[in-house]
């Protein structure tokens, strides 16, 4: 098919290479000239401005967005629902909160144009081993982006099938790495949650090697110290264990080149996804003790001392005369 | 009463002083002979041992133990335990672990002597308040030294009486400030839950002030920040609010000093009660978020940047090639 | 002054009588007429409508709203913005969420209205102790309605006074019970955070007293029980402890009536107020997990089991054959 | 080789039959006749005591305990020591606490026995999979144990090889799915956080299908509502994401089969090793909300209604009258 992407970043133009191998066509617009040339060199038709784009594609067109969430994705959006013609796709690929999908869609769908959001995982690595797709938006167009998402998805591959899916109460395209989850808004929220449920595993990962790390110090007893490998015990638990993971191969890699890890710092970024997913368990009233403490260590990572930590120091220095004792 | 206190630092030579005040006579020992001589000159009889001390004491005597809790309590306890006479009674008032006392008053049974554990709450300001005690022991002991108790605590005052105590189910020394909490052990187990509470408050106030706080930086935007004065928002709340305390007492009186709490790095210590209440939490299957998370907090204060902060830089940057963002 | 106080129930009819005790006139109007005829029969001038309300107010009119926050005090506010006269003040003296309050400010001050929000806290407690108030809007306002603030407000009362305080840092009201926090919005913004705190205060609590009856069980080896008496833990840690507090009296109140609360089921609501003070922490990127924590345990309390649950028993079946032990 | 395997549950079963089927010899016993029967018919030689079991070993003899952790194992290596002659290796194969280790190691050196502890992640699966295995012992006796780890391992299978991995810095046994982690005790404290992780990691994909499943419910405002299919989103989950998991892999097996997980209760047990962990953090002072909070949240799942949730509800009848909403 097809595709008018915007936004030729990391993600935006590995997808881009990745629909062309897979036989697509790519219409490529960025405000960065230089994204559009380096794309054009690989194949891609250059557009230089959203209207230029247009002209170039079919109709009904399919106008792919691969922007940060934000401002910037809501105003090309705005741009592009005023350049399109009616029957036109409005895809957007990124991160956008999924509210923003359901009221944008709503927006879109007066004009004639129908709009799909599409969460996908796989970070950098997609590119080589496909990405994992969740798509919201009406079914027949969904439908008809098909042979795209079909591309883009790492297809059944060597991983083994799941045994008792029964074909009538299932969708056959979750095996090959997408799904159709709901209308508008459904395939961000899903993607979403899936990032919210990854800074919970990477959490608990980090707090174990913290664990195991603060064991080989001197400040314990010598008797009770050990001096452990953890880069041999990040490749152990690899191999048959209960807790073998992509994040946990990840860390592994990087224990292996380091296991000081001492080109970083420790301050974590967090995105959207983490806070919404918060959001979304108060407005659903969802305990989520876990998917919360894993955003909070974020936060806390970036900070040196809390104003909270100076007052919990004033109030024992008030009832115990207590000094602070050195880091 | 003539008491033998050993151990004169803040907390054993206030409530040393306390007592003389309340007409009983002090025996007094520390390993740090100014401290002696400073209580001496306040009225006390110095000892130069702990045979010394014994030597000046009635039978049976009164042993109060008010040193750190650990090695130092542990051995002078078995010291006194080794001194002492048959009838003679050891108090720890210090902040042992419960089931040392109970250990510890299963030990000295056999030798004939009588073991109480007394857990105090009040800070450098009971001396002038009095201390708040919960008590642990066998009755007829605690009961041959309610005098001593009696003149450590703060009475009734004018603290409000509560409602509905049906006086057959209650002890009346609670309105005068301390309990016969039950036998050995008991008295630091309630004392080390008192702790818990304190951190989990402690933490709520910290917290609480530490968004208040950010709601003043220009990281927000204008039409909604406020430049708010932590001071009085302290000082309303003490008055008639739902979250009054003397915590927040505390917090006010540190505020009105410096509203920045400048003097304080954040570096927070912990003591093993807050500790030992998690142990107990999981013992008896008991979830206790607030209190663990409480106790976290404290020392995530002490450490600059985690080794579990690096893992979770090491993953991001291993899916998706993040960068950190600087601090 | 004379006042138009919109909704009589707890919360605005004490606090209109407590107005009327100190002075002022209370025009009254409830869309329940028992309530209005009730207030009447304490002495308020009764109104059958808003626009009835206005017309037996001066001007500028001083509108009271005491409604749930939400869509009622919203539609309520939209009313009254069309029947007041410019110069009017509106007040909105429940748990409004803070940025409707921005925004109410503004669509108001369109119309030549001024907007104020109070927070305030003391509960049914409030009219014979006085209410505690935290005050958003525009300074010329809240000076002009300060005569209000004064008599619901607790005033100095018998409370000592935090040391320390400088005149001109400070702001004298506090000392009285109420504060002008800062613009529209800020009123309810510190009373937010002061509800986040209050859950936080009293999660530490429950947890606390929830270790303390666990520890009589006779699931706990015999000689490690105890047969503690929360009620008398809870008076003697009233008096001269460090966790001493209004919560603490009143959780002593309850536990005197009965020690093992069976008149409570343990289902716990929770307030727009607790939410949106998380929401806040994450906006400002502020960590906050123990008032997080005390959120979702309140959650947790009106859940048999949740899903979550099922989906870890069903994970530990499938990597272990784990069956469910019974509750 | 030859060992003694003691305990014939469904590891010790499953252990030794993947022994055997590896070329090496089981004396079996267990204090259920037919287990050691069933054993037998499968190839083992069966023994009737420990001391039958000795006799038909060489020396030195590998004794191989796998039980329960707790009293049965202490009394089983206790009794064991009794027999064993020196030079005799034991191997603690269950879940034992790694303190217990180091004790027991200690006092077998006494004796002239070595002492070995094996921690082993891998379920009901690791017969046919392989058992991922984290050893603890001097290094003589584990290398003299290896081809016993080398048949119980997974081998290097067809999982990626991690890159970078530089031989004189890692352990070539990780590789195979088993590594000498260090002296007595180290087996076992890596096996706990192991499971500690495992706790985070369960309960992090737990809170995530909890607000997936919520946000399908009628509660939710229509035009916000979903109605995901939580088996797709597990299954596509598997396909590229970067929250891939052998976890994730169990879940979407169950969801399979039943997406409402009805034979489930939610009552979900914890053993020794989430304890621990915790137990561990706090000794060495490491932050770790996310595995308490999983260990929590399991206590948890076993109440109906807390203590503390009835502690709130008194609190929040005392301070504003408020009722408790049905469930």
């Amino acid at each position: 098919m097809k595709i008018g992407m915007i936004g030729l970043g990391r993600m935006g133009g590995n997808m881009a290479r990745r629909l062309m191998a897979g036989g697509h066509q790519i219409v490529a617009f960025d405000r960065n000239a230089d994204a559009v040339k380096a794309l054009a060199d690989d194949g891609a038709e250059p557009a230089t401005s959203l209207d230029d784009l247009r002209s170039k594609l079919d109709s009904p067109a399919i106008w792919w967005v691969m922007l940060p969430a934000g401002e910037i994705t809501e105003t090309t959006i705005e741009t592009i629902a005023a350049d399109a013609q009616a029957g036109d796709i409005v895809i957007d690929g990124g991160n956008s909160f999924y509210k923003d999908d359901i009221r944008r869609a709503k927006a879109l769908a007066e004009k004639g144009l129908h709009y799909v959001d599409v969460g996908t995982s796989g970070g950098v690595w997609g590119r080589e081993r496909g990405y994992c797709m969740m798509i919201g938006g009406d079914k027949e167009t969904v439908d008809l982006l098909d042979p795209i998402f079909d591309t883009l998805a790492p297809g059944t591959g060597d991983i083994v099938k799941t045994p008792g899916r029964v074909a009538d109460k299932v969708d056959p395209r979750a095996e090959r790495g997408y799904i159709h989850a709901g209308p508008a808004g459904s395939g961000h929220f899903v993607k979403m949650i899936h990032n919210g449920i990854e800074y919970g595993l990477m959490q608990a990962y980090a707090e174990g090697f913290d664990i195991l790390k603060s064991k080989n110090t001197d400040k314990i007893a010598e008797d009770q110290r050990f001096d452990l490998n953890l880069t041999d015990i990040a490749e152990v638990w690899r191999r048959g264990s209960v807790i073998s993971s992509w994040l946990l191969d990840l860390t592994a890699i990087a224990l292996a080149k380091d296991e000081m890890l001492e080109q970083f710092s420790g301050s974590v970024a967090d995105s959207g996804e983490g806070q919404w997913t918060i959001d979304a368990a108060m407005e659903q009233k969802v305990p989520a003790n876990v998917l919360t403490a894993s955003l909070f260590a974020r936060y806390r990572s970036r900070i040196d001392h809390t104003y909270g930590d100076k007052v919990l120091s004033a109030m024992r220095y008030g009832f115990g005369g207590h000094v602070e004792i050195p880091q």
